[in-house]
């Protein structure tokens, strides 16, 4: 960090603690209710012009949207923990999505950075190697967990809004902060686009921590090996039937499922780039003396390319169906969720290059592999398409362990390295 | 039905109000809390000696227990309808047997009938050319049903408890009458045989409507094809991952799961009889983007003969262990449940035989198949190891579909049959 | 063996020193030429009318039949030892059927008894244990093999042939010998009842040595569990490609089979009865850095009634089908053999019971279980369709090993003991 | 091809002769004897040194030596087909390696080129849409076929060995031309590496025709995404058994390899860079009615680094000795060959960049990616072990069909491309 830094002492340790209190918090995709709850006062508090829930989410672009009651029981949890009922109310039934804007009055362009609000559900490990155990900010909530970072995200989101206002006194043009809910599984971005949140962005910057750069004060002005992915959900319905009286009579969806998952992670790896498969989740059957009349899947494709993803997606929704078909029973495939593979643009690059390199870096790269699926590359295509400019961008952090594994963390040293770099985005960008 | 039968016209109708209330109300094994109390309540005002909880069950032999949730949860709603909370209260924590006792003080041999109680985790069909549905008595418990006739068994105990005690007043010798909880899974039975309640059993007839005793006043006098049976749990833990970024970091539980689940259907058939596998119930994952590091199977065995059953657990318990050693992950495999297929002594069926004859059967022969498992065969076992006679008769009725079917049902003119056979049974040997 | 038993001790050793020839010589189906040739010119010199090849097998009703170069180098091989060619010259290109008749000339019923002559693709065993290896008898072709008792039932049958048209000059009626080729895979019964050589058969006799018959001296009347069986062959056809560099161009016409394979053996087991399935047999692909463009399999299913065989076919069929679209292959299947399971009639049995009481039987049951599938059957079937009767008996002896094990091996004291039962039923039936 | 090419008319009609000859007499790795014939006579008459078989290969070196008849044959093949006795006589039982060698007599570096001899296991297509049967040069050998373009390689390097001599006169330093056996299945190689062929190599150039470079006159200076390989067979023993009468006494070989099959193929890709599985062959099972008790795999598994490729190597033997144990089975699995994955050396890609400017090349590029494995590699392992410079290059040329397929065919133009360019590679470094 360079020493002209806007990043002070106390905002460090507010970063902190706004970090810890979201992982305690943990909640998942559409039902960040308090996370989004705690965003949004603050962002008010701090000057910005806030806009949540149906004005910035078409609810029928959302995908795979939780049951309900589920929604509900999320909601009542929030405001349990102390959300603010005002702002709970206005998130609707899971339009969780926040976007600050701050205008300078001064003709320019349009800046917008990317945040990301929700948890996953992982139970979070509880041994004294895992520094959250030791600083005692482990999840509350059993079975769900910020393994992926965005507790620092939506920290750094925090922090941003808090330096961005003294600074842009004398800019030109506006600034946007998006928090986004539901990014794990690729379920929330397009929502926000259909609500036209990015129509009007020029530069638009999405940031994670860690991934593939594991040293704290490095940068990754973007990513390649972005994977696109599309997420299907299969259920199967056969006929139930007595195991020890009549086998035969049934139609075993359970056993259809089972085989569509083995059969799944047997498709070909594809010759011309990375590809990915994943059933990450299987349900099926009642008691165990009847024969399974139904089973559901959760899975996943991703491509190193558009191409390769679509062409995982024709392959694993034939292996379901012939699955089906072997075991005589019924199955529906649904489209639970996508992203692109949106490329880096130069431009976008070199400004935070220049940005890195004024906020005091230690070490910048120009590429660092993602590896792994966003939905934000779907705002990048929106920018794109009309002219913008976007790139997706990493900010270095050790980790003790990959992201989405029961022992995830971040050095969070990171976090005031991240809101300097931005306010240095934004700063060479309209000032 | 003879013209001496002890059924008058209003004990039929109440068989079948009895079998009706009973089958809106279906509860899974150990949770038969309104079941019991009702049985309980009516065998005491009939003048039976009534023992419930854990005086006819050790608590402990029980195999497969529901979480202390889920038993609360049923013995709330048996109290929400209707059930006296005085007996609720004495079947303690999952203590659903009821045994009834008839003592004539006369000495002689002690006859004892058994009937089932539970229901399973079915749903139960609401189409019109289902009888319940046009008559109204359909499952009020969405998901659970009476879907194997044990309704129709309860309201059969309690109607020969109805008839024996005026029958009984010049015989000799004890009655007992055993409602055994958890039949389903084979999970009950032993607990009551621990308990010591077939320790004094010199006669043991266990009967079931229907299975291959497809005639209204046919009677089967023992059953073959009994399937001895083994039920296992299996548990994988593997290690969580990211999907996208670091899939070969991850153990793969659920693709252990789903692997042994093809490969135990594909266990080779016995050449020696019948034998059966299934998975019932598969559950693992979490989110479809992180590599599962848990999933639970729910399987159960059977075989023509013990050994039979018994080779196929030794070849299953193969199958999964090396399932888990393919992808990595961990297992436990746990019995939860087994029983043996003993055979119908002939001296038993003799007494059937005739009884049916006096009874007015259209309709006898000496066996018919079982093809399931069921855990009365651990009650024979006991009264045979002592040198009494025990065997498992069938009470013909036409089914619509098949055990443990959606649209399962009986013909209830089959009730009044079975009170007259067990009543003549009762005669052959205690006057 | 009882004193009037017509077997001479020089028979005795005459059908040891058959059998042991046999042994060391065996022929596969259809290609019986050294065999055949051998049956066919000792039938003659005994006096019976033979007729062979063409005369007694319709070519086109045979199923399966080997390759042309199979069946000349089998050909090529058994006139390399010994096999007389002008016999050989007469058995065509695999029609390798001998029909053996003696015509009393008197007016009677025609009663014949069938024999078959092929060997297995097994390779012996070679250890001492293996009663050939001691007495230095075993297969001169490595990976053939007499593992089922052919050879000594062709040894049977000459010594039939030998003690008969003694007995036979006061007789009426007629005797067939039937010596049947290629029932292994249930292939050549076919051909032998299209040509008509059942059509003036009243009573037919089939016989196998040991199955479940295990003690020398010991005779079943008749057998039960005769399972009906479908014999298939599956051809998958993909698309080849450079495993390293485009497999996803592939279609993968083996990892299809090894699918097929997986699955076919995970069909339900059926409630109403045995069933069976076995792949026997998976050939694909070509070197080892090549997706497979093909792939064969030979299999099996088998029902203990001919509708549960059928419905095994039915399913095997839809899960060999789902296979390929599942991989994107192209798929073949073709029926290849098959069998029913014809009852033994009382009469017939009551016939063998009587001739084994007179020939010294230690031991005579009603039936005993088969098991496994036989083409007699369908001779079985012709007979019985004419108003004629037919049994399938078993002569007993211990089996140090299975059926088709590589060291299965008969006790050789069974051989007189088997001619001696088959005189004494032509005996009841034509004297 | 620039106007001062050293490839006349002449020699460009010559090379298309060659190729077409070596393409209608293909020969599988090690049996390369009309192949490896012809070109050393060829070399010796243009007046190069020439050393064949013990002379440059180490024989127990080799991997995966086709059995002693196999290559029997295919020396009894090659004579028939006009191979020179004489030099068959050098090439040993499977010795066709040939290294042909030209020494200016000057001081000065050793330059290696290395072209590969051998066919593939491929059926060739016979429509007239493949160029090798309307212009009636196709395999005259059912089932193999030259379809990865080595029959092109040796026709550039006699085309390179026609050109050099005159070229040279004025050179320093050598040139030595290595024509490797079996570089299919990465076999070959290690052998020549081990008889110390690569001892005194300077500057090492591997050259394949196509592959991902499928422009006429393109040429790639080096390759990227070498796949590092390991070739594993596993034999998996079992019981036979009478599939009817007793399966569960088999223990099914052809089961366990199926499985294995399946669950290689679903193997978890790497998320640190491509990696690939195949089961090329599969063979297992002898009669459909008998439990299979043996069967052969024979796959390969690939890694974008070696790391990667050791890593599926540990995955896959972890896979197949589970399904042993899955199925009761014995195994044994052999390490059948293996290659790894150097990189090209700057200086070498350097060198190919001039020489490919002066031959005048259409298109250079500086990585072209190989996908597929070498064994190359090993020799350019050996080369840099000793301080030599490095490269694999490919020469341009449309593809009708990917490598390997039955379709595959070249644009003979690209022959006398590689000549010129191979020549200025010399003059580069040596004039």
């Amino acid at each position: 960090m360079s020493t002209s830094s806007p990043v002070t002492p106390t905002l460090a340790a507010e970063l902190t603690r706004w970090r810890r209190d979201f992982h305690r918090h943990p909640e998942l995709g559409f039902c960040e209710f308090r996370t989004a709850a705690i965003v949004a006062a603050t962002l008010e508090k701090l000057g910005w012009q806030v806009a949540v829930g149906a004005e910035v989410m078409r609810a029928e672009a959302r995908m795979e949207v939780p049951p309900a009651a589920e929604i509900a029981a999320a909601r009542a949890e929030a405001l349990r923990d102390g959300a603010d009922p005002a702002w709970v109310a206005r998130l609707g039934d899971g339009l969780t999505g926040v976007v600050a804007s701050l205008d300078t009055g001064r003709p320019g362009p349009t800046v917008a950075f990317r945040v990301d609000l929700d948890a996953l559900p992982v139970l979070e490990n509880t041994e004294a190697a895992h520094l959250p155990v030791r600083e005692n900010f482990t999840s509350t909530r059993p079975g769900r967990m910020h393994a992926c970072g965005h507790d620092g995200h939506t920290a750094i989101g925090l922090g941003v809004a808090s330096v961005l206002p003294a600074l842009a006194k004398n800019w030109r043009g506006k600034i946007k902060l998006i928090f986004q809910p539901a990014e794990e599984g690729c379920r929330g971005a397009k929502s926000m686009v259909a609500a036209g949140v990015l129509a009007d962005v020029d530069h638009y910057f999405a940031t994670h921590l860690g991934i593939s750069l594991n040293e704290t004060g490095a940068v990754a002005c973007g990513t390649d090996h972005i994977l696109a992915t599309t997420k299907l959900d299969a259920t199967f319905r056969g006929v139930a039937a007595h195991a020890g009286v009549d086998p035969h009579v049934g139609r075993n969806a359970l056993l259809a499922a089972a085989t569509a998952t083995v059969q799944l992670h047997a498709i070909a790896r594809h010759g011309a780039g990375a590809s990915r498969i994943n059933v990450g989740r299987l349900e099926g059957g009642t008691g165990r003396n009847i024969i399974a009349d139904h089973a559901v899947l959760k899975l996943e494709v991703r491509g190193e390319t558009t191409p390769i993803c679509a062409w995982m997606a024709v392959e694993a929704e034939r292996v379901l169906r012939a699955a089906a078909t072997m075991h005589g029973v019924e199955i529906t495939v649904e489209n639970m969720g996508e992203a692109g593979n949106a490329p880096c643009d130069p431009a976008a690059r070199a400004v935070v290059r220049r940005a890195a390199e004024k906020s005091g870096a230690s070490h910048i790269v120009e590429f660092s592999p993602l590896g792994g699926s966003e939905d934000a590359t779907l705002m990048m295509d929106a920018v794109q398409a009309r002219g913008g400019q976007a790139t997706y961008l990493l900010v270095g952090t050790p980790l003790p362990a990959g992201h989405h594994h029961p022992r995830f963390d971040i050095d969070e040293a990171a976090l005031p390295n991240a809101v300097a770099l931005h306010a240095a985005i934004a700063e060479e960008l309209l000032s």
